[in-house]
């Protein structure tokens, strides 16, 4: 089977042009196959912000009401989403930006309200593999945000970790998928403030005990969930690392955290 | 020759939910193969008020800073975009969001800054074909924002009217083009205030004699003017009408203005 990474850009990178182009400029280098998935939350808080738009997280997750979705909408799909794609094609490449809505291909269904109402959140339910497979056979990259429809025709909002996760769930059946978590660390740290304290490899029996003994970022537990959840389902590989060195992960040895079922 | 109905939705009808709604409605009856194209001005507009961002509009176009860039590709490729996309879905039609960034479908050249420098405009040079004919020869929808992207890799915001008849004419080799301004208003009117002085059909001439005796609205003049470009170029119908009145173009009598050569 073939190679295809998924690489979910994430955290600060989005919003730095210099790490951005960067990450693009690796991408147009190693001539893979790709899928690029974003969000854009800090953006979205900005924005937020500057509109007294009021904004509640619970668990690391948005609530997100009309007025968030509006914003999710503008920030995920057309601001960030354009601009990678633009990035893309600034460095030859061709792109197509996707939300879960065009060509259906990420259905989701809304978050059942009872216990907490996260407003319009969907957790994903179906991920079109097709629509991918035709783009990347033509090597042409989709760029994914974070917006997911659901089979009524709703707009919800989705955890870009998870769509990744989703999505190279999806493409395990016909490709050799490899799932890169970038971000602005090293990768998962045994001090967060300490850049050189990098955990190389993670098994999941060092997750539990990490867990436990509370080791471990309360923002990284749900990461590295999906991280391991993904393996469980046919991804060959996991891996959380620092946007900067995703050239390094092309060329050479292979930088961050690997997150490994055993 | 099979027929190709390109619907350029503006004005009030992108804001306005039942309107959005009525003409989505229309086209997923007509089962015919369509282009959707839309901007969103007056969005942005709101927009940047309440970021106080300044907005200045020269001759019916607006002068596009850095800011103002982001409002538009927010608001048109994300905010807009998505909605239509999202909508079409719920008519159990499917739909896929273009920018012409995506697969650098429409490319455009930053316009000379020398006489009135408009920031970051992009004139269209080039519409890529194969890409509109690839999806609707599969029944899918192209929703097309008005945000281009040029040689180097840059978003640029372009005329939504412009741009509908620059695919228009691009794809009028292969289809039977009709190039369909919908609006807010029922059609060119003798009198703008008055919504039964409307004039059923314009020739070049009656064009040109408007013009000099001033009985036509400036708002009017470039769309007329871009409508009578997409005509000389093969464009097989173009036409100025009601949004709500699209149903009717479908089934029954032709609605609003018929813009004519001869």
């Amino acid at each position: 089977m073939e190679d295809l990474i998924i690489i979910k850009i994430g955290g600060e990178t989005i919003n730095n042009k210099e790490t951005l182009k960067t990450c693009l400029r690796a991408i147009a280098a190693a001539r893979q196959k790709v899928i690029l998935v974003h969000g854009g939350g800090k953006k979205v808080t900005e924005l937020a912000q500057k509109l007294f738009i009021p904004q509640q997280m619970v668990e690391g997750r948005r609530i997100t009401s009309a007025e968030t979705l509006e914003l999710c909408t503008m920030v995920y799909a057309g601001l960030i989403n354009k601009n990678i794609v633009a990035g893309l094609s600034a460095e030859k490449l061709v792109a197509i930006g996707l939300s879960g809505a065009d060509l259906n291909c990420i259905v989701s269904k809304k978050r059942d309200a009872s216990v907490i109402n996260y407003g319009f959140v969907g957790d994903i339910v179906k991920v079109d593999e097709t629509v991918f497979e035709n783009f990347i056979d033509k090597n042409i990259i989709p760029v994914v945000n974070s917006i997911s429809i659901s089979e009524e025709g709703e707009l919800l909002n989705t955890n870009a970790d998870v769509m990744a996760a989703e999505i190279a769930k999806a493409m395990s059946a016909n490709y050799k998928v490899h799932l890169l978590y970038c971000f602005e660390k090293n990768g998962v740290l045994k001090d967060i403030t300490d850049e050189s304290s990098l955990i190389p490899e993670i098994s999941k029996t060092d997750f539990t005990h990490m867990k436990e003994t509370k080791q471990i970022a309360d923002g990284m537990i749900p990461k590295l969930q999906t991280a391991f959840r993904a393996l469980y389902h046919g991804v060959e590989e996991a891996r959380i690392l620092k946007s900067d060195a995703l050239e390094n992960y092309f060329t050479s040895e292979k930088p961050g955290t690997n997150i490994s079922l055993h």
